[in-house]
């Protein structure tokens, strides 16, 4: 049994139970193998396993919706290839045994979509899905994804993407431990957004046997094999007092000393605004429009959206509301928003933006529809574009709002270039709201979405903060609000730093705010100056949160 | 006729002749269209075309070579697919004509591509590629590419892929001219390497009809269609006046004032050496060592890397030659250094050291190779990795390197993490070159290869200009050497901001080599220092060029 492993805490609590892993693998039918049955009915046999593969696939997507629903819906697509099942008869009608067949068959697909050039991986991968997927109801084992069990379990996988998760009962589930991924992977986004314990970038987690008993910890990064029934009481009574502490601390965000810090909440519709009311958001850091226009053909009309903005003002009266501005292109393709051309790496092609200066009639109605629902309600409601790069851009933009009369306008800061250059974007822009989780992504050069990348994911990474207080100062100087809405502001710890580099307001998923807030109501204003400059002068990310800690002692009675 | 138009200049020089656009489209064989032959001929027809295609592609792939040759491979396997060789068979069958039936057998293959999610989009412009050819030979219309002339032409197009340009005969061209595109486009770097007059972004250059008579000048950027006599005779003869001017500066490279700044050559193998010698190169500055290891099966062996290595530091005797361990993965894949998985956006996924860390043994390989080349040879060999990103990347490059017996190891900066803390990486490393082609695309999260994009491909966005500095900055507080290596040591009014920002040696291919000595031989490192300061303050790229040549007086006289 291994003793205890360490990996990167990124979603505290306190997790214990058995653990089950991710199936992915499903072994090769043997070459030769051969059919029993005569060719007909062996033809059926793997029909129906693909047409029941598809239907599973469809399914699974209409159940989960959103992105999940499109990748799902074009994996059915493959299932359901007809020169597939053409070339799948040719084979069994030759004595093929149905699996053996089907896997044949999607091989010579997948031979066809590698031979067309590195931008075939994604696809290649989907495809193995589905093939594997097919091969396993023919051989009956196990479907790869995450295993069927009656009890809640600690989930243990190679990392965790979206079709993975996109089925998975949250009360089931009692942590995550992945051995990739960083603190902006989806495991970490998703573990935070369900609030369960979750720890990535755990490098021995793979000797882990199905059903070992473990402790984990979210906070400490800690996952422990069979513990002692001590060890988990003693867990569970430090997340208990973590979590006591945390609900004690009320009211607006504020250090110790009486530094306000507005808390508010990353919305991405109407439906969350339960939660951010019940964390005590005081206000809308980010709402995220594109849930109007996911899923459908044509942008969505005026009124639809006017009634979907208002809804979440009305909720805010007289409180600061930041929406964003339709972010589609990259990893949020719309079908009436096309990237105009081949786009090997969408993270650096159009988006946000650049796609609305491509199709400003979009951005137009968005605005105007923004500005009536501004008119309708109380709330102060700020406006903000994604992807703006230089100071082109946020004249472009703030010149693009006036027009619809919205009164505030601000912009993203996620490129590398526009944090460095924030004093030229100041000349137009009225606020600026920091998305870590994109900023990182470019500081480091390394995609958010591929696992063993993690260390470089960090927002830890001391040339990231550097950027956060390129941003901080040229916007203190210029007189503008800057806000953090990406995940480094649900880090208790980060929370704090932020601050010390100059950020006047946080906004994060509703369930992060009271950790959050207590975090704050634990140290001074110079403590947290102090916490970024230690950050700051260190080499790199663990570095970096020792030595932020190091000067934030009164995070410990927080067990952080 | 359109007066005269206005784009970016990227490669200096004039040309004058007749326009002939790049055919990109074919038209669709209308809906319907029945066949008048006989199914057998009729298939035979559509068969051979699609056959004639394919051989085409590959005996141009084989031509071409590099990467041109993947890409086009690809493509020919698409033209011999079977399963569409018999949707083709299929549909003549039932009386649709050749061509017809070669659009819509295409069709369905595209749908079911596009249908798989937005990695697709690469794969797809390359089937309607393959399609276009197999319909223009059908059709009896130019097949798409640029067109064939006797006679030398002025190039037009959208943007110019390497595809496109695989097979052109560079001496019946006398100039570019793109609508999209930016100084480190596939356009721009070609023109430079081919010495050929380039002006990209040219926004109104898809009115000019084909044939009209342009003059092209790619130091000014300026498109003139239909030019008077005297005109031409006017820019050649400031042009000539240019390489004249250029041509009588010689010696190693410094500023008028006595600052040496070491031109150095970009290399891609052994090939390059005549012309960085004939240019007065002072040594090499990036010898990509990726041409021994492209299109094979397994890496080179110790003998035939050390023979490779050896050849060019022998040319250079006591001189520096800067060698870049191999730099694979994102736009170079090999096949024995796979990625781990899918990457959505292999620009910022595992690419140069990250993927060598995960293959030690090849580049502990390329290091005993290189080692044992310096022992042999008396050249100043510097060996760098590229996509370094953090000091514990600089740490491991550097002790590998030591291990392998390299003296002088440093690190590639090209990724704006890396520029940001240079401080730290220079404690384990003993240089840096600056790579601005990938800096620039990282802190702007513009993809080099997307041509709409043009703004942000631009090493004079006053970020990018930051990160020169601030990298030039840690490097001289630590008495390091940094050199740039990137497209943007090329431009003769940028190699002298980057002297003003501190750089030491500029590095670029040979043909550029001659102007930029005669830029710094007319300007002090004072006035380069000012022009540094001068761009740094503008609030976009157009006003740092004009900021710029306005503290360098002396550039006029060479017409820059």
């Amino acid at each position: 049994m291994p003793k205890s492993l360490t990996g990167v805490g990124v979603s505290s609590g306190v997790g214990y139970g058995p653990s089950l892993r991710l199936t992915r693998s499903v072994p090769e039918p043997p070459p030769g193998d051969r059919r029993t049955r005569d060719a007909d009915s062996e033809t059926g046999v793997a029909v129906r396993a693909m047409e029941d593969t598809a239907a599973d696939l469809t399914e699974r997507g209409d159940l989960a919706g959103g992105p999940a629903k499109e990748v799902l819906a074009a994996q059915a697509l493959m299932a359901r290839d007809p020169s597939l099942a053409d070339d799948v008869r040719r084979r069994v009608a030759d004595g093929t045994s149905a699996a053996r067949a089907v896997f044949e068959s999607f091989a010579m697909y997948r031979e066809m979509l590698l031979g067309a050039g590195e931008y075939m991986a994604a696809r290649v991968a989907d495809l193995d899905d589905v093939r594997d997927r097919a091969v396993a109801r023919l051989l009956g084992v196990p479907v790869p994804g995450v295993p069927e069990s009656d009890t809640p379990f600690v989930l243990l996988a190679q990392d965790l993407a979206p079709a993975d998760t996109a089925l998975l009962d949250p009360a089931r589930v009692l942590a995550f431990v992945t051995r990739e991924g960083g603190p902006t992977s989806h495991t970490a986004i998703l573990a935070r957004s369900l609030g369960l314990p979750a720890v990535v970038s755990c490098a021995d987690s793979d000797t882990i046997a199905d059903g070992t008993m473990l402790l984990v910890d979210g906070a400490t990064g800690a996952v422990t094999p069979e513990p002692a029934a001590s060890d988990v009481d003693a867990a569970r009574a430090a997340a208990a007092a973590r979590a006591d502490a945390a609900a004690r601390t009320t009211g607006p965000g504020a250090t110790k000393d009486g530094h306000p810090v507005p808390l508010l909440a990353n919305i991405g519709g109407p439906k969350d605004l339960p939660a951010a009311l019940e964390n005590g958001a005081e206000g809308v850091g980010l709402y995220r429009t594109e849930f109007l226009f996911l899923d459908r053909a044509d942008a969505p009309g005026h009124e639809e959206q006017v009634a979907a903005y208002r809804a979440v003002l009305e909720a805010f009266p007289g409180r600061k509301v930041v929406v964003r501005t339709l972010d589609s292109g990259a990893d949020k393709p719309l079908a009436f928003l096309p990237p105009p051309g081949e786009e090997p790496n969408p993270a650096l092609g159009e988006r946000g933006l650049r796609m609305m200066r491509r199709f400003p009639e979009v951005q137009d109605a968005q605005l105007a529809a923004l500005a009536q629902a501004e008119r309708d309600t109380d709330a102060d409601l700020h406006v903000m574009a994604p992807m703006v790069t230089d100071p082109e851009d946020a004249d472009y933009f703030a010149a693009a709002a006036a027009d619809a009369g919205i009164r505030t306008a601000g912009i993203m800061i996620e490129v590398p270039a526009a944090a460095l250059r924030a004093r030229h974007l100041a000349e137009s822009a009225a606020f600026f709201s920091i998305g870590t989780n994109d900023l990182t992504q470019y500081a480091c050069a390394a995609d958010r979405e591929v696992g063993g990348l993690g260390r470089f994911q960090d927002p830890w990474q001391p040339g990231v903060l550097d950027l956060v207080a390129a941003t901080a100062d040229a916007s203190g100087a210029a007189g503008r609000s800057c806000g953090v809405c990406g995940e480094a502001a649900a880090d208790p710890v980060m929370a704090c730093v932020l601050v010390g580099l100059g950020i006047d307001t946080l906004s994060m998923g509703a369930t992060a705010l009271p950790m959050v807030r207590a975090a704050l109501a634990r140290v001074t204003r110079a403590q947290c100056q102090a916490a970024a400059a230690a950050a700051r002068a260190a080499r790199g990310p663990s570095d970096a949160v020792a030595a932020a800690r190091g000067a934030l002692p009164g995070l410990a009675e927080l067990g952080l």
